[in-house]
């Protein structure tokens, strides 16, 4: 049998030709239906897809999501036609369904998404599949320890993205033999020549410096592609990279390699002929059927994990919330043998290093690359194999905002948790102070955004992401604050905690990590002055507690005060005023960083950028003078 | 003269070599002062720092930002103490300030900022400083066509990051031999080994690939560093890398090469003997002093641009507002010839094109590698030599979000445009339509975010970018719309237009790009039905003119509807509840996207997501009924 798929007979040989030219027609029909689309990156991709697809891949046609599959990214998403005609001829689309591409209500979008039971990653940001191709890679070889093989399909213009050398560095420090990256080379970027041109031999020279096994192949030889795609299964301890010099738009006259066709349909009076040209060249009928896959993946249970015993804090005891996420963690660790736990270097400072102590097969060190982390992070959690945790410096994961919105068009279930977010954060300065990542989290559609107060209620946040849909974020804070909340306490998403409050409260002030206990430390002393506070802790920003401020702020006047260690835009304030937007009566005062901050002691920052004790008692008796 | 830059005498070797153990022992004594810092990452690049302080780099010691100077960037930020130790050295800090590091009211921050004349970019979030180098690079060879040079130092871990790889695609397909990298390799990681380690061959291979002439040296062999950068000097057409394998904590017995010393200072109590130590290794007292620069940079004028002739279109006519960005570009490079574009593939997209037909010398084509390409921007535009425009799917400067939050605190002035706003960009479907852009920029410090609704608007707002400090983002959409402004209409930043009322409005409805023209068509159909309503187009997001919107809510009610192809969070409807949270009696109703919108055409989709004509006259409806 390995003979054979190193060298397939002649008639085999020709079915797989005869497969890519079947692609090529779908592709040309689709997108001529649509009237939109990116026929000529299908059509240098078609001898690699349909060698992929009936020749070299196991997996079960009728099952695209069995774990035991074989995983395909199309990571030159735009490319989308040739992977719905792969489909087609697999069986699971119709063929009439094609001529829906891009049409409102089909789900056969412009770019793929999992909206598709054979899609695992959305792809049409480029350089993004292969960092999630390296999350699977990494899960079948070290978690799942199953057969499965991961092949990725790349542009040649995408590996300008930074992101696919990250990606490149973790697949050979990882000794991923069972990843194959495919660069389709085809030489023609949107607005003209991609930097290299046909240069392969300079893609396969970066490629082996990262330390890969590569190859360079022409993309349009079908019996030469079987050939590397066998060694490539051959070889152990490395990834492979398999360079296809291919041309855009092959078997179109005068579009093959032809530049200002990126995009476009072929013109509608000219498809007939092409397509009955192309039609012409298929010499058999055969529907080639996909190798099974071998059934070797473990089951798994991912859901419904229980906090074992109560959270081991007493009210009062002072620890930083960004260590108690590290304790959480690998006690989480124990209730599921899938929760696995990505970091960027920062495993100190994060204090995932807690849980890599207690689990280090479990633990997935994704150095310097934090676009990289995330995409492996969703590479990992695909057909729900893993429940990741990737943490870093909240400010850091700025650095994977694009991966993140890509997730959340992936329908993923990945918890990122951020570390020394605002200025508490102090000595570092400026560039180590995440001030936007409530703003970036918050847009993410889907995405549960914690921000925890205390030990008990971190403890609580890692649980409640472990079991909650969607991408969850939890920020953590660096300095050391008192546990308020009982071991006995319960938390649920989307109920904010009400922590101080009497009858006469003249005033609802809501705040979150270190601002909660500047907040109670204020209503503390204006208490001694004989004026009443409420305090609220939201516990998630995103979905917000709405009907707990809008009753607190009806019971005190209507006055809200919200304090924040986060720039004003797109964090609590504005949370809090879209929220009681549509009631009247209701004022909010926001308490938020403005400018750029500096370095300093946390105390001196919160002072500095008035969001300390003094400024709420001052921002309080100020309101209640009016 | 040549000869002695590569092969220095006897005492200069010894000068530079006692110069490096002085930059040990101010690292020293500044950390021990701060009790924080990265004194072993000082360390290791001592010899480094002394060779190109005090012997390669060419510029005028008593005027740090003078054009002329040779550039150096500190890419590993983090090793800022021996950058300090360095001016103090050349004369421009005190030896005393040295002990106010991290300190607050002190500039000398945990990582160097522009408060600090010889800093032209903030690092400190790695990866980061070799992209503005290659934008520093490409000004000097190709816009000044001057003979000063760039050096950056990076650190191994940071390799990691991809855009490091991105600025050496960059540089070496343009040719940048003015560019000298310096990647110190010191083995060691925050948390542990770096994962290259000592591999520096590894390193070089992976430079060449790139393109790039790269020397392997032993960083810490004055001698050797001497000539290695003056063969770099020597090289056409290349830029240089230079692996300099090296120690961290050099110098330090105990600590020299040893884990766990990332971050921190030595011991206070083994301090002074340590300094002793090194004291006795230092040989001379002379005080290196820098050679002067060649002074041969262009004198510039990039301020007050003026508008040489009003927009030429006629209120009715229809066009993008992101194809008359592309017009607006090439009239104001006609104006001033320090504008320059910088594009990422999809110039024929964002219509840049359109300038870099009319500018071709003064277009830089960055390929799809938007971290690269925005710091490319901020390098070109440090010094203020160049009015940078960069241009992108406004979907895809999420890749580029940690270098804009870096930009902000590099106190960059760039300008950021970004097509292909929201759903109403149509078919290619959620990965490339924004919906978070507005956000993301809303949270950056000191930037101006405009969101033009017509052609006019869009000429004035490009021009007054041009002419704003800070950075700027200006969000374009793809629909042709119709000119609503005369050409002799005046814009300004955080002005409004009230585009209609009377005085029997009942109803503020507030939109921008599209959804300003269908609230235009909903008023149109409601004034039909007797119900006057009056519409606001915001021109800025940032700054908002929230008095214009209060009087205008005022005036109707207190009744206001915000409608936005954006979604809800972080958004026109957010800043505008924030804007008026402090106002009693006027409720804000938000239209906004919700979840991961679908392809469509542009009027389907505005009307599935709610923010369409029908939505509007909705809205009102229902609020007039209450």
């Amino acid at each position: 049998i390995m003979a054979n798929d190193a060298k397939p007979d002649v008639k085999t040989v020709q079915v797989l030709r005869d497969a890519a030219n079947r692609l090529r027609i779908h592709s040309i029909r689709a997108t001529c239906a649509s009237g939109s689309g990116h026929l000529t990156s299908c059509c240098s991709a078609a001898e690699v897809v349909s060698v992929l697809f009936f020749h070299t891949m196991k997996y079960k046609q009728t099952d695209p999501e069995h774990p035991d599959n074989d995983r395909f990214i199309l990571s030159k998403g735009h490319a989308a036609p040739i992977l719905y005609a792969a489909w087609v001829e697999v069986g699971d689309i119709g063929e009439s369904d094609l001529l829906n591409l891009r049409k409102l209500h089909s789900d056969l979008e412009g770019h793929p998404t999992p909206r598709l039971p054979f899609v695992d990653m959305a792809t049409g940001s480029l350089g993004q599949g292969l960092g999630a191709a390296c999350g699977m890679a990494y899960t079948g070889k070290y978690l799942d320890k199953a057969s499965y093989r991961v092949f990725c399909l790349m542009g040649d213009g995408e590996s300008s993205e930074g992101s696919v050398w990250e990606a490149f560095a973790f697949a050979s420090h990882y000794n991923l033999d069972n990843l194959v990256a495919v660069f389709d080379v085809n030489r023609l970027g949107q607005s003209g020549p991609a930097p290299l041109e046909h240069g392969a031999d300079i893609y396969q020279n970066c490629c082996e410096a990262f330390g890969w096994n590569t190859y360079l192949v022409d993309g349009h030889d079908v019996e030469a592609l079987c050939q590397v795609f066998w060694q490539a299964s051959q070889v152990k301890n490395k990834p492979t990279a398999i360079v296809a010099k291919t041309f855009k738009g092959r078997g179109i006259p005068n579009i093959e390699d032809a530049e200002n066709w990126h995009g476009k349909p072929v013109p509608k009076e000219r498809a007939d002929a092409i397509v009955k040209l192309i039609e012409s060249q298929i010499q058999t009928n055969e529907n080639p059927r996909p190798k099974p896959p071998v059934e070797d993946s473990p089951q798994i249970i991912i859901t419904d994990i229980k906090m074992t015993s109560p959270p081991a804090y007493k009210v009062g005891d002072k620890i930083a919330t960004q260590k108690t996420y590290g304790l959480a963690l690998a006690k989480l660790g124990r209730a599921n043998e899938r929760v696995i736990v990505l970091s960027g270097d920062t495993m100190n400072s994060t204090f995932s290093e807690i849980f890599r102590k207690e689990h280090p097969e479990r633990f997935i060190e994704c150095v310097i690359a934090e676009q990289n982390m995330v995409s492996v992070a969703l590479g990992c959690a695909t057909r729900g194999r893993t429940i990741a945790f990737a943490s870093a410096f909240a400010a850091f994961f700025t650095r994977a905002f694009d991966q993140l919105r890509m997730g959340a068009i992936s329908q993923a279930n990945i918890n990122l948790i951020g570390s020394h977010c605002g200025v508490s954060s102090g000595e570092d300065g400026p560039s180590q102070m995440a001030l936007e990542d409530l703003a970036m989290f918050r847009s993410i559609p889907n995405c549960t955004v914690f921000y925890p107060s205390d030990a008990i209620s971190t403890e609580h946040a890692v649980y409640l992401a472990a079991n909650t849909k969607g991408m969850c974020f939890i920020r953590t804070s660096q300095p050391e604050t008192a546990v308020i909340y009982t071991p006995q306490e319960n938390f649920q998403i989307g109920q904010a905690k009400v922590v101080r409050h009497s009858v006469n409260d003249k005033v609802t002030v809501i705040g979150a990590g270190v601002t909660l206990h500047e907040a109670l430390a204020a209503a503390d002393h204006l208490s001694q002055q004989g004026i009443s506070v409420r305090v609220i802790d939201p516990f998630t920003i995103k979905p917000l507690d709405a009907a707990t401020i809008i009753s607190s702020a009806k019971a005190t006047g209507g006055r809200v005060i919200t304090v924040e260690d986060h720039y004003r835009e797109g964090g609590i304030g504005e949370a809090v005023c879209a929220a009681v937007s549509r009631e009247p009566d209701i004022l909010v005062h926001q308490l938020a960083v403005s400018g750029v901050p500096q370095h300093g002691k946390t105390s001196e920052l919160l002072d500095m950028f008035g969001i300390s004790t003094r400024h709420i008692i001052a921002a309080v008796t100020l309101i209640l003078m009016k």
